[in-house]
């Protein structure tokens, strides 16, 4: 634990990370598609379980790695239905429902509630560029009323490289306010540790996931609720692994850190969903598992054999 | 006529402009909402028939302008079909059809090109950023093949400052080569003439529209298409008489397009959409007109006062 977030820590008991709407280690699952590039179902139910199996706390699905806005609304509600209808227990999703339309939100989220999956992960309204704060907030309130369910629980997804519409602190202060049994957590995406900090520091009630495990250990040791984090596709096990010795105050904690560290910079010089992808094909002997939907495009074949290289190297081991 | 584009001039016979798929000045409709923000099609409509008889050749329907991605597939929809249905002739639509997914852009684009609109403008996938030409590639490829219209012809949606997805020269070139009786134009929303320039050069045989009515006389003069630009939602007559004036080889043509660059610049300061609503209502002395959606906020008083002064202060007038 740094200098830092000594203060911070200390004001975090290690037992209070239950009290927050969700922590641990959650995973945006890959959406694996078929040859016409429809949703695979089976596959896709398989990987859920499998994440499950191995540690993640929680699917945080149709978010940016599982291409969610690659795929229409309705493949998404039929997806999430056959995940429940699958047994999948609603409490263990969070569900994406952000759209550049404030009705298809309504929508997603409504749907998603109406299953029981109380918990969503809400990207801003993405198409355009340099809006107000204000019109955020109209945004998200138009939201939360439209859908009207007072168990609704709103991650906010700040991803700024990606939707290039940041979800400032100001922002999140006013829909806080507004709505405080509501919005109840970020997820930031930004790569930067001094935002994690500044949320921390800003909004302790909120639960705020950081979009990599990078910053897993120091982030709980911070108040964190734990990490969101693609390559717990991949990596679950050894992932979930840092948490629990957190938890329970293990010595091998900071190694175990610096080993999902090392695996995860394996993959961040890559094109990470297409790459992961690729990984799992792999691992499973399932070439099928390969195809994205464009405008992604496939792990070529060269950058493919440096990952696998460089995971051998590191004894990485894909779970069972 | 600078230096510059005398030659491309040169080559360009000002009749042949009536060879391209599209040509002249082209509004992207505001679209006016209700109290409940629904579209009001009733004061749709009525825009739509004035800015025709203002004498704009086209209406590109919901782009930017027309807060396309604010609204659901079955808003846009139902509202193309209100348009036909109300005697716009589909020759004079351009329709907006590029969403994230592509079989949204699919849907929408079937849906206009089955109603006789084979014009369509086409904005890249934009939720991922940093995607390669080939991913763009394969997502123009799909929808073109899965529409399978022969008679469809796609105007691609340059806008990289909104969509933060930029079409480039390297993609148009494998799009024309692959399409070459599809892919027959390029919005350039760019703001950037050496853009414009460069497109014209390098594929004459395109229909080229600059966002912005600035480069109307210009883009004419160098072989460009005519403009597909916001600011005819008010200021439709004078853009319209630029052109004609071009035609006709008319000694005025300068100064008329100098007024309309003076009106333009008028809005160029503050957010558009909001700003030409406010305008709308203003001029029609109907304040339902101001309304957004969010993200995008209504035009405040005191910018609007400025505006209404500066376009005084250049005789501005408002066709009847």
């Amino acid at each position: 634990m740094s200098a830092q977030t000594e203060s911070l820590a200390d004001s975090a008991e290690r037992a209070d990370i239950e009290s927050l709407p969700a922590f641990g280690v959650w995973v945006p699952p890959l959406t694996p598609v078929g040859p016409d590039l429809a949703p695979d179902k089976e596959r896709l139910l398989a990987h859920l379980r499998w994440l499950l199996e191995c540690g993640c706390h929680g699917l945080a699905v149709f978010g940016t790695t599982s291409e969610a806005n690659s795929f229409t609304l309705d493949e998404r509600i039929e997806l999430l239905e056959a995940m429940v209808e699958s047994g999948i227990s609603p409490a263990q999703l969070m569900v994406g429902t952000g759209c550049c339309a404030v009705p298809d939100s309504i929508r997603l989220t409504r749907h998603a509630a109406g299953l029981g999956c109380k918990k969503v992960l809400m990207l801003p309204p993405f198409y355009y560029k340099g809006v107000s704060d204000t019109g955020l907030f109209d945004s998200f309130a138009r939201v939360i009323d439209g859908v009207g369910d007072p168990e609704l629980k709103i991650i906010l997804y700040h991803f700024p490289k990606m939707s290039a519409v940041p979800i400032t602190s100001t922002l999140i202060e006013r829909l806080v306010a507004a709505y405080p049994q509501t919005v109840v957590g970020v997820k930031d995406s930004s790569g930067d540790w001094s935002n994690a900090v500044a949320l921390r520091e800003q909004f302790p009630q909120l639960a705020i996931f950081p979009g990599t495990e990078k910053f897993l250990l120091d982030g709980l040791e911070l108040g964190s609720a734990g990490c969101l984090t693609a390559t717990a596709n991949v990596n679950p096990a050894a992932i979930r692994g840092v948490f629990d010795a957190w938890r329970k105050g293990s010595a091998d904690v900071r190694e175990r850190q610096d080993f999902i560290d090392g695996t995860r910079k394996i993959f961040d010089g890559h094109p990470l969903v297409a790459t992961l992808k690729h990984a799992v094909a792999h691992f499973r002997g399932d070439p099928d598992w390969r195809r994205v939907r464009p405008p992604l495009v496939g792990c070529d074949e060269s950058a493919w054999a440096q990952v696998r290289e460089e995971l051998a190297a590191q004894s990485f081991v894909f779970p069972d």
